[in-house]
This record gives structure tokens, sequence and C-alpha cells, in this order.
């Protein structure tokens, strides 16, 4: 259950309107790496963890949470950048000193023209007000969403989606000089990097955690770096040398469609054999573990999803 | 800011795991009229109403983290509904149990088969978890919000709103007979009930509220009914008699085509010209109270959303 | 079947191009409160109503009829507000004089330079033309479309529709002060309060028409408000006092984890018993009066839509 | 301006309820290669067409409005198929038949299981009626549309649509044996082809109409054939002998990158210039023509719509 | 298998920087009509012509893989004429010069201010690089691509796609004037001609190709043109005189709900019988013939894709 | 530019038809998670990569390439999958056998029922081939790419997108026991684990890479856990003790509203304006550093893609 407080988590406030801003802004708002997106992939990701991971669903709530309050402090930043737009749109039967403006007879400035240039709909639909779009009228759309359901896939989900929401508010810092919008967009650029180190800590506490998901790499497709942009690539650590954290190192195909020709036809040699069974019986011992971890807590779930009495 | 507590704002059970229903139920999750639409609805309309409307503002705000509460309700209940899918997949090595039952060989019943069949995505790409899309698989998607910043206006798209979301609520109960889950079921439907009690008192007392926003209609074209789909339309309240609340008649247009003619060629007779006068009189005046309310609010506001020291 | 006459409905006249209000009125032709979801919501509404309520079926596929008038209306003044445009650009092999202005070499005006930067594929895609999107480009979706197979709760939507579409009019016409175009928006945003009367008296027309649907809400969860925007939310109407049309009083809940915890473990006691009974009698008889209703106009159906006998 | 007529353009009838022909119908409703999007098609070239090419506008305005009768033959044909939907969801309070069927309790058939296995939306959403979506649910949406303001563009649009739309009735009238439906199905689908004369007939009657559009092909660029799907592409008119309707042979380039190289810094021969030249009078002449023949008829208009003293 | 060079097929080169065209030159590359679109349908459409026509097979994954290697031209020019954006955005804790840009207090020009004006996103998102939007930032999205299992419609949607695609890089070459983008542009319009020659040249080479799929056209649909907007059509050979290609005349139908009236209750002829009849026999030949064709290479077919011994 | 070979980079094959495992596998060919979604993000990601940072740019485009050719072997798999269905479409005069099928008369298997029940777009749209859609007919869609013009940022999501993709690979696994299909699963699963390793290697080569972007968190506001879901949360060591890799500990806000009271009006003390400066010092550093690095390869650009001499 959720209680709303009318406090916002920072003290958003702004100098003076500012309509160009807030269509920037609504990139955080309704755009696919802004505070919506996180707070609906953490709060769906929570479902599932809640049962065999409680510890984990206790985290994913108290971000999401923290999320929908970001949520709130972009809308009221967007809506106080937005001042006077719904009051000169109340003012419906007169249209005379907008349209001066728009012929360029006078030089005065005038918020609602500021309003249509920056974005058409905060003059003819939203009423100046916020709406969950992005700066380019995008609605905002489920697809940003990912939850899928393991926590070692989602943990790294949350790590990107962090890393590309700190980017945005940084970027947005570059359009705005306006103390007060600084000072929260700092904020919120510092609590996506604090969200992330969350998530890394959250992450290394599971352990194995590669590869994500339950089944080992095949091994005898893991090695390769196929040279498909000829005629020929850089080559660094992540084409020769050992593999990060595992023992094998890179193989680098300098002709990509000989050596598949050549694999396609090749009998399996008794190495790859005994490899493939050793993968198959950790496969087996790993997807055992892991499933009755799941199975365990789901015995004990009795269909009900909150205790009233112990609360 | 909000809050999360760990106790449901109903007490949601299942009997048994269901991932068909779960399926269905996914509407009210993320589909068009589902507690995520509401939830966003109430919420963006809320920033707008703040400094010109407080009191709305504390109810808009009262009912959006209501539905956010709502918004758990069901995602609890198709997590549980889904119970055992996630720890089957975990099982990831083992693909012998579902296999024999896909090709018929065995009669037993299979969850994870149950979740495949219901919706793919449950058993490849959620994990067996909740997803804010539609039964049909659809993100769910901003466009389903309707937020203009005009309460006439809102709170009437509240009313639809929640019209629409309590028939889905009943339409889904004549698809389960878990009696917990019906149980749910009649909590969330009511609800949206005893919301749609709250707008209709909030717009009533706002006065006028007809027509919404701030312009008269144009005295010239606010009767007729135009016969468009020939030969003949039925007659009722709604083509004759005294149009509701409003001292004018419908008038029923038997040739549209000849009526139409007639009017674009037609000079406006004295009364005309004395009614349009009167109407952008009127106009005048209203748009004028409207626009002072807003802009009397906006002025006393000092650009901080929240006021920290009396809170 | 449709027939179109070569008349628009109302004389669509414009003084002078203008692709900057061209752009904006997109927003009516392929924008979600525009002439297209309208026409596209009471035509899908029509098809479920002409067996069980032909009368309302003639309403509505009238009022359909009209929109599709009206989507003429406003594509044919979009259409003349961006004259000129096609004919700059079959002149596909000169782009001098183009480039001189966007280069700000002279201060020339240009059609096209203004229908570029009103809206880029006015220029590059649509050929100066009309297109069924909003004015950020956005494709027209048809899930700005309700369409529910109840009429009390598809009427609901009609009023919060044309409550909509007449606002965005009232916007439009702060944007232009071409009085041939204003006097087209005065039509057509009087046409949607023409239409709302009409919803209206034929909601009034169906008895009793509350609660939407058919099914009589739950009396236990019916008249809390719940206190979620804390510290405290203003009074009003909408959360204390009797409930609108009921013989209920709003249930002001200052507090609401506590009273949640409280109904959760509660036993219901005999009046809610009751109660509960009496709605469920209520609902087997309303859902088989409704149900009937359809079930025997379904029967007398043979199967063919029209009769061409009698016609 | 649009009228009604209650008779379809064709005869539907349906022998019986199928609401799993009906989903697969809704392609034609809702989908991409449906009558909707054929219809708006049409219609939108329509108005780019009106005063160049008034000819071609009656067109466009008569097959575009058959188009709206074929979509609404279809619909009606989709809520025939469901009929039994609507009445069985308003019997809200029973839900025992369906549920003894969905436990597999009983052999009964019921129509509203058949409508919740082949569309969960036509039992909770549309309450068993027509929606403008897909076969899989999918909202109809604009980017169906393509309006590009140049006729011999437009119109080879036009036939690759026509083409679409038959096939996809011939795919459906393999899912039917309903011979009522069927008939409808040849109907539309025969229509599709005759609309595919009339457009083929009037691209003919615009001479030259190749290339579309304006610009000639750039002499340099036209004739090459890469062989880019190694080691060798099947030879085929399509890449020897000559190319249709121009005097040049299709030039196969047998190894691209090389090509590509020496072309890049090959200077253009005597012959190439020549020819760049010829093309570029040829541009100029041809695109004052076209634009000519726009511009003039856009003088010749007044800015209204449409002429009523002579309709 | 694809392989990539590093050449681009085309020495795409830029004078200088210039965000606005980059965001124009976004609708080829993520837009309706664009590359990416052209390669992704040619790319589908391959896969269901290899068995049954694999020198079809050869043309389509020729030309879809130049359609590749187009894309990356556009985008090469894209993130050329976007020269300076990510620069000036990696000078993150620097925000002076911009905002000094914004405020109007100095003249100077900034690539940075250019492009958050032509499209916000390449600021705040795609830190001045390629995105697959349109102009308008819409997301590129599949239903762009028409793929359907059949040559004579997909090659006549091919033919469409080519017409647009052309017509929009003419309509780009109108808005910039840089020599080398200009060269580019021609280049690339260009070669949509080309493609276009070579589906017209193998639809020619499939005989009988029309009409399109497999079924003739039903006789008593096939010749009707209905004069749907009234009063009068305009006559043309798409009305009026012998169809193209076929031995029957266009029947022009005056009045065309007279006429369905007549036809849905009138008893079909002899003669109709006759020609019904004959149709029937055509179909189940062709069908023969077609259903054939595709079986037979299905039956050679070992299901396995590529055939390694003989590459 | 792009060459494509026949061959594919694995041996595709497949024992038999399986319209099901089909469609599954379509999220892997146009769903989220899928090879186009993976082949798009990193070549859109190397566009902005290849003048800083050529070396990455080899990289991308080498792995991109290689997700075009996975494309292509779930493509092909998904093709052989649907073996039948054309031809029996193709069969259009003939609808016996399935219409049997469909009525329950015969037991006799048909693939083309399978494929109408596992996909209706399979039977009706593409006429049994491969379309870029996902399992549930979703299109796909560019707002699954993410592409952000910041390596540390962009790297990042890659290595989600390979996590997550490697997850829908293991989940369909368990859905075929087809040997050649696992065979196939098995190795495109290693291969984004393979990504994974080089994408980590090139993130661990770039020093510093955290936080991802160019500015230092502010110091205020890193450390905090806010409590938001009560009445407790689990604690872990992602919210308490030492942050990883920082020198900080986590604090754990137990009264998230008090707290954020007393900040919003407290002064800042003297330590923390201390630190405040020395992130703004260092900030301005590091944002010199970065934007030097790409300035300074801006520089030696001479706005033209590839070097054709040396090539």
């Amino acid at each position: 259950m959720f209680h709303h407080v009318k406090e916002l988590q920072f003290n958003a406030r702004v100098s003076k309107a500012d309509p160009y801003f807030a269509n920037l802004l609504l990139e955080q708002f309704g755009g696919e790496n802004g505070e919506l997106a996180a707070a609906m992939q953490y709060f769906t990701q929570a479902f599932g963890a809640k049962v065999p991971h409680p510890d984990k669903y206790d985290m994913l709530m108290d971000i999401a949470t923290e999320e929908f309050s970001h949520l709130e402090i972009v809308g009221a930043t967007i809506q106080m950048l937005l001042k006077g737009v719904n009051g000169e749109l109340k003012d419906a039967a007169d249209n005379s000193e907008i349209m001066q403006i728009m012929n360029g007879k006078t030089a005065k400035e005038s918020i609602i023209h500021d309003a249509l240039t920056a974005n058409p709909q905060f003059a003819v639909i939203t009423g100046g007000g916020v709406t969950p779009r992005n700066s380019q009228g995008i609605p905002w759309c489920a697809s940003y969403v990912n939850s899928n359901g393991d926590l070692t896939v989602d943990l790294r989900s949350n790590l990107a989606s962090e890393s590309r929401a700190k980017l945005v508010y940084e970027h947005l810092m570059k359009f705005t000089q306006d103390p007060y919008v600084l000072e929260t967009l700092s904020f919120l650029m510092t609590r996506e990097v604090a969200h992330y180190k969350m998530f890394e800590a959250a992450l290394d506490s599971i352990q194995p955690n590669f590869p994500p998901g339950i089944l080992a790499a095949d091994p005898r497709f893991t090695q390769q770096y196929y040279n498909l942009s000829k005629p020929e690539s850089a080559l660094g650590p992540w084409n020769q040398g050992q593999m990060p954290g595992m023992s094998k190192d890179f193989e680098y195909i300098e002709e990509p469609l000989a050596y598949v020709k050549k694999k396609a036809t090749e009998k399996p040699s008794q190495e790859t054999k005994r490899q493939l069974a050793q993968t198959e019986k950790q496969n087996q011992k790993f997807s055992k573990l892991k499933s009755d971890e799941v199975k365990k807590a789901d015995k004990k779930d009795k269909g009900q999803w909150s205790d009233y009495d112990k609360g």
C-alpha cells in the first residue's frame, strides 16, 4: 500500500518560468530513461522477488518508491516551469496579446508563446501541465521496462538504467542556469549513482552471478571473436588475451567464413565431448539448486500476500 | 513524496495458481482501463490543480495514491496466480516434463504449459512475473491518460475512466470462481464506484460547470440534430424536445445537405447577431473570471513546491 | 453504406496560408481528442447497439457520420492553410530560394520554410498535405477509442470525449486570428457541445443508469475516503456528507493503514451479511433483466445486417 | 460531407456465430492492410489532389467512401459472428456455466468461452463487439497510411495496398466454410481488384509517370546490380539485359568492394558530365512544368473549399 | 551471414555540421520510407522465397544488403552533420556558452544550440548521435514492413516502397546546399530508381502475375465504379471504357444505393452462374499449380538452411 | 558497406515443422531482447564512436555484424519451423481439409491449423513467413535500442542487453526438444555470453569508468538509503557497510520524512561546502579531459567517412 505526503523528497524550486526547459525535462518524467520507467521497472521486479528473495524485495520496493517520489519532483519542477500558461489559456476569449507576438508586432515576451514553441501540446492539450511523454511528445511506453524474473539479469538491467538516467540528468544540466533547478537536477542525478551502488552491492551478494540466468555457456562457442568488419579490426583486451574472470583466452577469427565452413562439417573432438558433458552436469546441478530455492519458498507461501497479524 | 507499507490495502489471496486468469487480469495492471492508467491520470491532473485548487489537489492525490495501491493489489494477485512458473523456469536444464505434456504423451497438468498457453511472454520474457501490458501483450502506453488542465473536463474524463474500469472488473468476475480472487475483484470494482461518486461530488461543487472549459457554445450551431444515417433516424429525447438543462429545443434536420447549402450562403439575422454579441460578452466575463482565479493563485506562488517550515 | 457529397458541412475558408496553425490543427485531425477518434468511437459503439438498441444505433451512426464530416472540414482547413507548399516542393530542381532564406541571407518570407519549421514532415513526407497524426507527429492510434459494449459506460465515455474535444478547440482559437478559421473552429467547438447534450439525454433515457454496467457496488467498500496524501486532506463534498444520489454518507478514513489492518482480520457483522445477500439478489435480478433484453433481441436477429426489402 | 444509409453495400450475412473467425477478420477492420487503412489512405490523398487534380480527387473520394462502406461491412460481419457474447456478459451475476466449461466439467459449447479463447479482449474489453485492432490486438495505427502529395507515388502505394488487401481476403477465405461469409469475402476481395484496375488506369493517364516524383535518375548510378550476397547471385532479367522501359542495360557488379573503391576516387568522364548536364536540364524543365501545374491551380483557388452557389 | 567492410558504398562527405539537416535526414534512417524499412522488408521477404524461388531469394538478399549499406551511408552522413555536438556535451561542467546563446546575449553560433533546436533528443538522449527514429522522434516500427509471402504481392509492395523512398530523397534535396551531401542524396535517390527497375523486371518475369495472389476476381463484382462522392464524379479512363488489360468495360454506377438494393435481392442469371463456375475451375487449377510449386520445393528441402559442402 | 554470404554463421537445422515454437522464437527476431534490437543498438552506437574511439568502433561494428548474422539464423530457423504453411495457403481454392480439422471432425494433424493457433498472422498476414514482431505480434520498435553517445553508459547498456538475451534463449530451450534447434539455441545463447565478456573487457579498458558519464556524484546525496517501504527493510550490503568501490558507508535513513524535512531547511556545513568545491573542481578537470578527447579527434576529421586511398 502506498502513502503520499505532501512534502517532496527534495525542496524543488524554480527561479522563473521556462517552458523550453520544461519540455526538455519531460524526458525524465515520461521518457525512456526517466523516473516513471525506473519506478515501474523496480516495482514490477519486486513482485517476483517477494517470496523467494524477501530482502531483495525490500530493496526493490524502497528504491521503486523513491523513484515514484523522484517522478513527483520532476513533475513539480516542470509544473513550476510552466507557471502562467494555464492562466493565459483560461483567458480564452482574448487572443490579442499572443497574436501580436506571433505576428512579431511587439517585442513583449509571452509565456504562452514560449509554451507553444517549446511543445505545441503544452498549449493545446495539457493546458500547461505535466504529461507522461518525452521531449518529442512520444507517450511513455511500457517497453521501456525490463523485468525478467531473474535477479542476476534484473540487477544488471538496473545498473544500465541508472547509468542512462544519470547521463540524461548530466546532459540536462547543460541547458539551464537556474540555480534552484540545477540543485534539484544535481540531487536527482546523484541518487541515480546511489542506486547504482545499491544494485551493484546486491548483485555482488549473489554468488555465482555469472553468467546471468542458470545455464553455463557452451564451451564450444564462448571465446571466438569474429573479425566481421573488414579489412581488420583493432586489437584490444576484448578480442585478445584472457577473457575477464575466465580461464580462457579470446580467439580472434581472422577469416570468419572459412572458419564457419570448417566448423559446420567438423565432428566434435573427444575433449569437446568431455567439456560438453561437464557443462551439462553443471547445468543440472545449478538449475536444481536455483529451482529448489524458488520452489521451497513457493511451498511455504500460503497464497496470501500480506500478513496482517504480525504487521 | 511517497511511502510504501508492506501491507496491501486489501487482503488479497488466491486459492491456487491460474495463469489463464493471471493473463486476463493484466488488463487491470497494464491495460487501457487499468489501475496504472487511473493512477497516472489523477497524478498528472494533480500537478496542475495544486496552486489554484488546493482542495481538489488533495482529492486527486488521495485517489491517485489509492490507485497505485490498487495497482499493487492487482500485481500481487497476478503474481500469486503465476505461482510455480518461475521455479519451473529456473529448472533450466530439464525440459523433459513440459515436452511430454506438449506432445500430449501425459495427462499431468503443468503450470508452465498453462503459462505458455495463456501468454507466451510469461514463459519466455517475464519469467512468470507481472508486466505492465494488457491481456494481448500490448505495452501500457501514456496515451491512455487524459489530463487537460481544466477541472470541469478532467473530472468528466475521470467519471468515464471509473465507469470503464468498473465494467472491466465486472467482466473479469465472470471468468474466475476462486472465492478469494472474487472478493478482491469485488473490492476493486466497488472502489471504482466510490471514486466515481467522489469525482461527481467534486464536479457538482464547481458552478457553473457547463459547458466544460470556458467559452459558451455558439448559439447558431447548438441545437441541430443532423439526420445523417438515412433513410430515417429513430426519435428520442436526444433529438427532439428540450435540450437537457438548456432553454432550447433540439432541431431535427431532416435533410442535412439542403440545410447546409442554405445556411452556407444565408446572412445572419438581427437576432443571431444579438445572440452572438451576448455570447461574446459572456465569454469575456467568464474567461476573465476563470483566468483571474488561476493568475491570482499563481501570483501568490513563490516557485517552491512544498513548505517545509509548517509541515 | 456511406455516401460523400462534395460540399462540406460548414463553409470552411481561410484568409491565407499558415503552416504553423496547420500543424496545431492536426491535433483535431489525427490527435487523441480529434475528429477521427470521435468518429471511430461512435462508429464502433454503434455496431454493438444495433440489434438490442436500434434507436441508440441511429443516434450513434448519425453522430459518427457527422464526426467524419467534421474530420473532412478539419482536413480541408489544414490543406488550405498549407497552400503553396506542394507547388514549391514540385519545383524540385530549384532550392536556391529556400536555402537563401534558411541561411538568413534574405528577409523574404517563404511558405516552405514555414512548413518545414512547423512540422518537418510537411516538407519531406506528406508533400504539404494532411496526415492522420497529431501536432507532434504521433500517428493516430486506435487506443484513443473507447467502445465497451455497454451503453451506460459508452455514453459516459462520450461525454468525456466531447468535453475534451471542446476544450481543445477552445485552446486552438487562441492561436489564430484568421476570422474565417475562427468561424469554422467556433462551429466545430459548438457541435461538440451539441453532441454532449445528445449523449446526456440518451444516458438519462436509460434508467437506472448507475452504477455503470450491471453489478451493484459491494456495500462494504463504497463509502470510504482514504486520507492517503498526508498529513491531512482538505474536506469537501467529495469526502464528507451524503454521497450524491445515494442514501449513504462518505466515511473519512483518517488513518488508512490502521483501518486496513483492522478490516483485514475482522469478521463480517450480521448487518453486513444481510446487505451482501440483498446486493447479491439485486445483482441476480438486474443481470437477468439486462441479459434478457439483449438475448431477446439477439433471438429475433436473423444473421443478416440490412433488410433490403423494406428499405 | 458524409451521409450514411442503413443498407450495407453488400448483403452481409452469417450462418452462425464464430468468435474465432471474428478475431481473424479483425485484420481487415483494424489491421495494417484492412479497410480503415485503405479508406484513410485515399481520403488523405484526396485533400492534396483537390485543387490541382480535381478529376483524381473525385476518384480518390469515391473509392475512399467505398472503403468506409467496406469497413462497415467487415464490422457488421464481425458483430454478427460475435452474436451472443454481449448477452452472456450482461448476465454478470452468473458465471456458473462458463466456469464449468473452463474446468472441462461439461462438454456443452459456450459462445463466451469461444470469445475468450479467440481474443481475451472480446470478453473483457469490447463487450463482444468490434474494435479497430488486428487479430493480435494491436491498435490500428496511422503509420499504415501512405500519403505523400505526389500522384505518381500515391497511386503506386495504392496498387500495393490493394494487392495486399486482396491477398489477406484470399487467406481469410481458407478459414471459414460459412457460405454467407465466403460470399461477402469474395465481394470484398474482388472490389480490391476493381480498385487496383482503377488506380492502374489513373496512373497510366499521367504521362510521363516514371520515375515517380520529379527528378530524373542520376545517370551514373542507375544500372548497377551489386552482387552483395556471395558467392554468386542467380541471373535473371533483373540484373542482366535491358532495363524495362529504358534504353540501358543492367550492369552486374561481380565485386562490389573493388568497384566502389575504384569509383570513389575516379574522376567523371566527359560523357558522364554531358549526361549530368542533360539530366539537370531535364530536371529544370520537368520541375518547372509540374510546379507550374500546381501553382496555377493554387492561384485560382480562393481559400474556400466548397462552392455552395453552384452545388 | 553478413560481413562489414569499413568503406562505405558511396564516398559520403559533408562540408560542415548542420544539425537541422541531420534531423531531416533521420527520415531516411529511422523513418517510414527509410533505408531500415527497405532493408528489413526485402530481408524478411527473402526468407520465404529461398526454397521455392531461389533466384528471387538472391535478388532480395542482394538488394536488402545494399539497403543495409545505404542505412550506413545515411547514418554516417547524419553523424558527420552532428560533428561537434558530442564534444560539447562532454564539456559537462561548463554550460556558460550555451546559456549565453540561449539568453540571446551573444550572437556567436553554437552547434549545441542548433542540435537542441533541431531535435531535443540530439542534446539529451543520443549524445549527438544517430538514432533509428524519424524527424519527429517517432521510433522506427516494424509496421512499416510489408512482407506477405507472395511474390506478386511483395514485389508490388516493393515498387511502392521504392517510389516513396525516391520521393523523400527528392524532397530532402531541396533543404541542403552542401554539394557533398547533395551528391550522396543523388546517389541514394537513384539507387531507389534502380531497385524499382529490378523489382519491375522480376514481377514481369512471373506470368501470370495478375491478380496478385491466387484467386481470380469474382466476375460479378469486378467492373463497377460506384459514384459515391456526389453530385457527380469526373469521368476518366478509371471509370469508363475498357479496364486495363481486361476484356471488360468499367460500369459507372450513377446511383449506388438503388443499385445495391436491386442487386441484394436479385437472383444470379444463368450467365453469371456460368462465369462463376468457370472462375471456380480456374481457381482450382491455378491454386493447385502454385501450391504444387511451393510444395515440391518444400519436399526437396532437408531442414537445413545452408549447404556447407559445396559452398 | 555490408556483404552477405549465403552460408549461415551456424549450421541451423530443424527436425520438423513446429509453428508453436516458431512463434515463441519470434521473440528473438522481433522482440525487445532479440537479435535485431542488439544489432541496431551496437550499430547506432558505432557511428558515434568512430572518430574519437576507432578501436571501440571496430568492436561495435564486428559485434553488430555478428548480431545481424544471428538475426538471419533466427529467421532461417523460424522459416524452417513454418515449412508447409505457405504451400497450404497457396492452395487457396481448397479449404476443405483445414475446415474439417477446425470442426474437430478429423484427427489428422494440419500444419496450417497449427500455424493459425500459434499466431493468427502466420496464416493471414505473413503467408507462413518471418516477421519482425514478437511472440504476441507487437511490431519491433526502436525504443528497444539504447544508444547514448557515451561509452561508459553504452557498454553498460550492452551488458544488460546481453544478459537479457541470454536469459530469453535459456527460457526458449525449455520449450523445444528438437536436437537441431537446441543446438542452434545453445550457440546463440553462448554468443551472448561471449559478447558480454567483450563488452566487460572494453569497459574495464576505460579508466576511470565510474560514475558513467562525466560529472561526479554530489557528495551530499550519495550515500543515503531511504527506508521507504515500511515498517522496516531487510538489511544487506546494499544499505549498510561500505559502498562498493567507494570510501563511504551507506547511511540508512530510518525515517525518511523527518530526514527530508530537516535537510530541506538545514544550511550546508563547512565540510559540505569544501566537498562541493572539490567535486566542482574535479568536474571541471574531467569534463575538460573528456571533451578535449572528442574535440581533438573531431578536429582531425575531414568530413569524409571512409578513406578509399589506403583501403
